[in-house]
């Protein structure tokens, strides 16, 4: 039973009537979808697309992105999500890495995809020309028809930071996306008119998911092309949304905003993902009555691992819950032995959900995936309900606004600079972005650099949103006695700076 | 990803504390349930039941019969669900026809399992010496170790009467009941907190669908040892019912005895199957506000095909609704082509939850199921929107209080009678039961026998749901022009008797 219909196709048949996507003042029910994905499907074809061929696809949330993820599943092609607010480097080099034959960009977008043809051997169409090329083609069904979906065929290359400094292509299969939309249903329930408001980008996991669960489901997604508070404010009633995901920026903002005002009643979970959410934030939840569900997700687990329901939270503030069904988390020393109940530890993660590895990169699978379970580089525990606390994002990685920021990164490109001979990058506790990224650096003997001349350097270099906010100098790194760089010493330096109690 | 943990320890692992069996005043969460599995597991291995053996359940409904479901999908023990209304002939003939290795029984069923002991090669041991055997034994893990739990191994043999007369065992996989609980959940919904009422047997597929199906959501099944009208009704209120399944003989009698009264709040669906609704039954639920989702379903297609949600009932009462995710129907003529909306034909139906085939009986295999689509027997359409309309089960089919009754069987019996020539059995429409199963019968020359006579004789080797509750005498049965009986010819002359036109 490993061979399918396509989910959409499945989907359309089933249900052809229910509505699929709603997008401002738009919607379209699952036929709709359909004929739409058949014109992507016939243009991306008249563009040579072949089953096992990989596509880049740089676009903001909306339709056409929509129809490209269902498209390219058809197809047989493996989707290449690039995150649009990458420099034209970082770009380049992970449609290298991942092998793309075809990139399709947005109009906005048509300087940068220009530069990247440039760069690279991956050709470039618009998201407008593949539809258009597609419109009344009749697509030819024995193409079709030859083109296996598997459960255990990849179905996208999606790039997450590593703490080595370049990021790396995780490959998720349809299954990895079956068995996270099955376990998160049994989590948080589903219910046939459900419709989940969606704002994070379609290029991070957390967007992509929501994708693949409404058209499992046959429920609605409500796509927004990025957070913009009022707007996400005025869908959650108007839209009557019953499910949405936000990191914690955006529910402080929320919450900031809605007052006393009460939630629409059919709003039955706000899944707060992204980063560990602060006790002060989820006592303002609990206050507002928003019903927030913590939850623990990865790029590598195609998204939730474990998930802590409204109730539980009230109960439980600041756990994640428990490890959803089929998936099985342990906290483990070292030596990768599990520990006793409430001792922290490397969260290490197994089931359907883990990924089918990194994308040509061996030595990192390798050191990920061992004997079938992910070691995630996440410290936590599990209490003795069995529930889990996440006590620190991977040893180093800094979540700034739902990003994910990696300070290996940040320090190798600051490393560039000829003045610079070491720099540390770490996050400093924020109240609306969750962690702001904060750097402390060491000049050579005799060499001097401004903070504003090293931020230029690094800006030309790094999305902004992996800028340091902070920045500022020290004659020597503070040292571990091993020799390594104190990671906690600079932190409670720069915090002092960012408090204002050092000039 | 074929091979899994059994989904009840995976369950135990995901909710050890939600509610997994309500029965009567007693309640288990899933830790419980669990606990209580071990222990028939133990019990089946000191019994020596092996992986891949065969073991019958001849239980009424109740906690034991919910762990040996488990406790043989764990041990990789195939279930032969007994339908407990059988004589002892018919049950003999099954667990011969079955290869069963060991028959579990209940107290109440000890004379019966004796003498089925006696008549084969099975072994037999009640169920409370199982658990007693089991109990404090440590399962030892190595040997469950070595049991894989693969989706597409069979789960059960579950015999479903054939057209030919004798019943044919349908070999169900757990992919079967995989994809169906996961179809059902996007067409139903699923809420973490929903209690499903069964108070269907569960060597029905309609009562085991729903152990798997609790199991996975994590949800309660609320057990009936059988539709009690009384505690049916106020187990609705009291237990906090959201699904049930009836047939339309209960539904009947529960519109009745509830008059005006409104329905539980809670109550989200009454999955009503097992036979085609009146129109007088759909409308008397909708004045009732009853939320009745009718449904198709088939021992063969692991229950439900195709289900109609109850606000749409009212928009289009009489039809079962579009087939579920992942399901096909067809609607063909004689050479097994499509016929166009709205003509009637014979329903094909292919997807994930079709058999594998009946158990040893290649023959009855290769004529329901070709290139992997089942053929039903079951007449009906598929109308303009896609949706399913039912017209007859099978050609011949009797569904008499939810019970399937195959004239085939029924005239076979009647036929062993030294004075009876011929006998056709038909159902007739009848408003409590659905259909009353009538006899016509035509006698030797000269040879004669009275309706009591022949009724005790069937009696001995029929379970009483299948004895014609009227039985009359021609002297020739009506045949059609190629010599087949008439049988539409016979449901008119006996409903002439019933309806009291005839003496």
């Amino acid at each position: 039973m490993n061979t399918f219909q396509d989910w959409l196709r499945a989907r359309v048949q089933a249900t052809p009537q229910a509505t699929a996507v709603i997008i401002g003042e738009r919607q379209w029910n699952y036929g709709a979808l359909g004929q739409q994905v058949d014109c992507y499907c016939a243009g991306l074809i008249q563009q040579g697309v072949m089953p096992g061929q990989h596509v880049a696809v740089f676009l903001p949330n909306g339709l056409a992105y929509l129809c490209l993820v269902h498209a390219l599943a058809r197809l047989g092609a493996v989707l290449v999500p690039l995150n649009t607010r990458l420099t034209v480097a970082e770009l380049s080099w992970q449609l290298t890495q991942s092998d793309c034959h075809l990139l399709v960009y947005g109009e906005e977008s048509a300087t940068v995809a220009a530069q990247l043809a440039g760069e690279s051997d991956c050709r470039i169409v618009d998201a407008v020309t593949v539809a258009r090329l597609g419109e009344g083609q009749m697509v030819e069904s024995g193409f079709l028809a030859k083109t296996h979906f598997r459960l255990d065929a990849p179905q996208a290359i999606v790039f997450t930071s590593g703490t080595t400094g370049r990021p790396k292509g995780a490959v998720l299969t349809f299954a990895n996306h079956f068995w996270s939309a099955t376990a998160s249903s049994y989590r948080l329930g589903l219910l046939p008119h459900d419709r989940w408001l969606s704002c994070l980008p379609l290029y991070h996991v957390g967007g992509l998911a929501v994708v693949f669960r409404s058209c499992l489901y046959g429920t609605a997604i409500v796509l927004h092309e990025r957070f913009e508070l009022d707007t996400f404010n005025a869908s959650l009633e108007r839209d009557q949304i019953t499910l949405t995901s936000v990191v914690p920026t955006m529910l402080h903002r929320l919450l900031a905003l809605r007052k006393d005002s009460p939630w629409p009643s059919a709003l039955r979970h706000i899944l707060l993902g992204g980063a560990a959410a602060t006790a002060e934030l989820l006592q303002a939840s609990r206050e507002s009555g928003a019903p927030v569900a913590t939850t623990y997700g990865l790029t590598e687990v195609s998204s939730q691992v474990a998930t802590l329901c409204p109730e539980d939270v009230v109960r439980k503030p600041g756990s994640v819950g428990r490890p959803l069904m089929f998936t099985t988390v342990r906290v483990v020393d070292e030596t990768g032995r599990n520990l006793p109940p409430n001792e922290k530890g490397e969260i290490v993660v197994s089931g359907p959900t883990v990924m089918a590895g990194y994308y040509k990169n061996p030595t990192a699978t390798a050191a990920a995936i061992r004997h079938g379970e992910l070691y995630t580089g996440d410290i936590g525990f599990l209490d003795d309900d069995g529930d889990l606390w996440l006590v620190q994002r991977r040893s180093d990685l800094i979540i700034s606004g739902g990003e994910n920021v990696y300070p290996a990164e940040v320090e190798a490109v600051l490393r560039q600079h000829p003045a610079v001979a070491d720099a540390c990058v770490v996050g400093l506790p924020d109240a609306e972005w969750g962690q702001q990224v904060a750097a402390l650096v060491e000049c050579h003997p005799h060499a001097t650099v401004s903070a504003a001349e090293l931020l230029a350097f690094s800006r030309s270099r790094l999305a902004g949103y992996k800028q340091p906010r902070l920045l500022e100098f020290t004659p020597a790194l503070p040292q571990t006695a091993s020799g390594k760089v104190e990671r906690r010493a600079v932190v409670s330096y720069l915090s002092r700076f960012k408090n204002g109690e050092l000039p």
